[in-house]
């Protein structure tokens, strides 16, 4: 669907509920009849689970419920009454994003470079490493860097200090731009859907580390990259986004690397503009993706 | 939208109207209430023009409406309202598709592959060429082959002829199959938005004869094909779908025409496969795509 | 290489051999010196191992080693010398190819098209089959349709009457067109590199029955499939072609069927033509496919 | 073909001449017989119009040839009695490239990020901008930033400033990242086939300013990008890369915007790459690409 633009305010409801007759309608006839003009309405039905799955977006200028008041009459009136799973977003209220990072600068770059250019509705307030290397790329841009150095040791006490220093700053999600370490399932818990990976291949070929290698070794004519929610599962959560290069038998591992660079950064980045505009919902460790 | 299956029969209304609050509403309780089950539903706003498009289909068997009355009632109830531009289809009344096609045959044979092995619900009663040679694939298929060679002189009256064919079958759309003989604007009037081309090129980059060559002259790294609905204007009809592949300073002409004929049946046949389904609104000299 | 065009005979010479300076000055000097007019040539170190690949086309007509004698003279001068593995072709000699087929139809519709069409240098004595469905496209095109209906009980005497089969015919390469029933070792023993094979997922992932199902279950963004050479362990020969399509949570698996469909006959035939073009060398399990 | 990497330094020789037997002999043999060692070779001939063209390098290290006289040895060997035109570069000699920009970030951030990260073998002396916006990046960077603002009565006089700048800080190649400013036929006459430009779409389509617009109007389903090497001709310069994006009717003019500018930097970047890489010859407007 394509958007309408509005200067002012207007409310983004992400939801799913067992498929039903009318449902649209209800929803509609909810935001119309309170003075709400609808922006965006993209819908979708799982026709196997009979899951309908909806983004609603509204203009709140001449909505007659206040915005505090939104989510409590939406849940009294219909979320009981359709067993909704939904979540309001208000577009004021903009997503706090942490990226983590290690010793590579590609795909930080290009979040930040489009950060800096304002392409999108987002605020970075922190960014996290286990190594030293990028604090000159987040100085580059005047970001704060929290270099939390992991040993096997002291793992579970720099992610609590990592949580910690997350929380402070109100983030909402985190960015992990070729971030080395694994985190804690704990850690991953506290985040759902809310983790952001880019794996670099084509899952769920080449699960694991080193996949360049093993896609030369393979032999494979394509090399892929991969941008999914993390679970405590190994690169085997939700999948946002894919895509992939030709490569051919002339090409080394060094420029399967380098390839491989270019698709990282856009696949990541393409799935970190979809999550800030709340285009993204999970049913059963798979995305609906609006467009 | 994941589609439903139905065994019955079911009805699908494409239509656009100017842009108005609660239309969707308005439709699906009108299908709800009268005993339809929806099977389909997507719908699009161009928020430009200010025009909402949608494509329905139903389940018809507790429907209470005749089906031979739904045009009607649909008409009296909403058309005029809504200042509605809409087109009723039934699943039990197959498309009928002809094929026109000179001399080349891997598109024919693309077309004739799916239709043999059941992909597509239509049915072929037809094949009309400038040309002789393809004869020998029709009767491969068993399906009538109609020859009308066309010079300056008599192309009125052999396009009169193939015109009293088509309607003698009953034909309710045509595919150019890489037919290399334009057709008259008179013939075209006949058939706004029924006749499927496939240019051999990314249109609208070397329109007109002999795409391959003009690509190879100007030393381009991709080629494309580009499947429209043929109007009056030379390769200016509304594209329906477009497709490239990767070519390099080393691929001669030969080449170009080589890769050129895999990208020109596949594009076509993902164009002719939209049609049969009734998922292609057109306005403005643009298409709407359903998926 | 931009390949050069003669009406005559032509020699293609596909090579392998430690790398060593000079050894493309020695080949083409032996061609040029002999009355050769070389008209492709095109080699590739692999730096990593140390072996360098070569083919090479010339022309016959004014070359005064006759035809027979080639191998013989080229062998004593140059493969001990240079422990070259080497094979020679020519263009007068077309590859014959058996199709092996069980119940779906797209991919060997697409071979026998471009075989109908002129469009390969290559004959198609024999459609093999473990089931009788596919007889009827056989006949379309007039080639000879042999039936083996195969269990667990009578697999060894039915591939030993293929086999027999295939020697009579002639047969010098094998492509299996979605066929559903895994070949002994023995059989492909009998083929090395000379069995091609196109699987429905993008290898390595998805190895095995059902990948569209196991793709579906995954909620991958892309699918892909895969043409390779056959070598005793499922699914891990050398890879010639690989290519993908965008799906999204929209698909159906039957969506993913119909989209894969058409990537497998591409992918296939694009590994048939590189084969026929004798383009292709293998080397520990992976391939050099020449331009 | 698969590069050896070594430590010292390498001479590299792009050359075209009249095709002729036995050329690669004598290239190669002039190489080895004197004490060079081939770290790679690709070749080309194109065959309509019967001319030769190689990329070789080799390592200097026991080169018995002075590498200040390797020019004269070879122009005087063999550079008259081929007919040939040649250039060589030395891998000490860091190509110098200048970057022109205007107001976008997207291009100049994608290849600061790269120059940042030592991904290319390049210096990068000066930005030049006929705006101030993009001083903040160059800062960034730590690059000089020369800001020459155009108009119709300044034009030749800042562009005489921009020469002889570009002098002073010994510019190889200039790369105009979305420089929306049309350089005089003097300026480019200067640098021939060393101003790469990106132009957002995939040319010939859409010449001249504002494509996005112009492809949204015409409906297409893909948009491209297309880097160039600029001539007098605006938009006809020898293409050296394209790619292209899926796009639906969903996409407002503002999203076109946005997938092409992850379109424009990726293609920008790869054909820089090529440049830096002396990977590039030019012929009758056209580009040969090595690999």
């Amino acid at each position: 669907m394509q958007e309408k633009k509005t200067n002012g305010k207007s409310a983004i409801l992400l939801m799913h509920c067992p498929d039903q007759p009318g449902i649209i309608a209800v929803m509609t006839e909810f935001i119309t009849k309170n003075g709400g003009n609808i922006l965006y309405l993209d819908q979708y039905v799982d026709r196997t689970n009979r899951i309908f799955f909806m983004r609603l977006e509204w203009d709140l200028e001449n909505f007659i419920i206040p915005q505090d008041k939104i989510e409590e009459f939406f849940g009294t009136l219909y979320g009981q009454k359709y067993n909704m799973n939904f979540t309001l977003y208000f577009s004021d209220q903009k997503p706090k994003m942490a990226i983590f990072v290690s010793k590579m600068s590609h795909c930080i770059y290009d979040l930040l470079a489009r950060y800096a250019a304002g392409e999108w509705d987002v605020e970075i307030p922190i960014i996290v490493s286990n190594h030293p290397d990028m604090e000159v790329v987040a100085k580059q841009f005047g970001i704060e860097y929290a270099y939390f150095p992991i040993t096997k040791d002291n793992k579970a006490e720099q992610e609590a200090k990592e949580i910690a220093l997350l929380r402070e700053k109100g983030v909402t999600f985190i960015v992990l731009a070729r971030y080395m370490q694994i985190l804690s399932p704990e850690f991953i818990d506290l985040y759902p859907n809310k983790i952001i990976n880019i794996h670099h291949s084509f899952l769920p070929a080449f699960v694991g580390a080193k996949p360049y290698h093993a896609a030369f070794e393979r032999g494979v004519k394509l090399i892929g990259a991969t941008s999914h929610y993390v679970t405590s599962d190994l690169d085997a959560g939700p999948i946002i986004e894919q895509d992939i290069t030709r490569i051919s038998h002339k090409d080394t591992i060094d420029n399967l690397l380098g390839k491989g660079r270019d698709l990282e950064k856009i696949v990541l980045s393409r799935a970190v503009a979809k999550h800030i505009d709340r285009k993204i919902l999970v049913y059963k460790n798979k995305t609906i993706v609006f467009n």
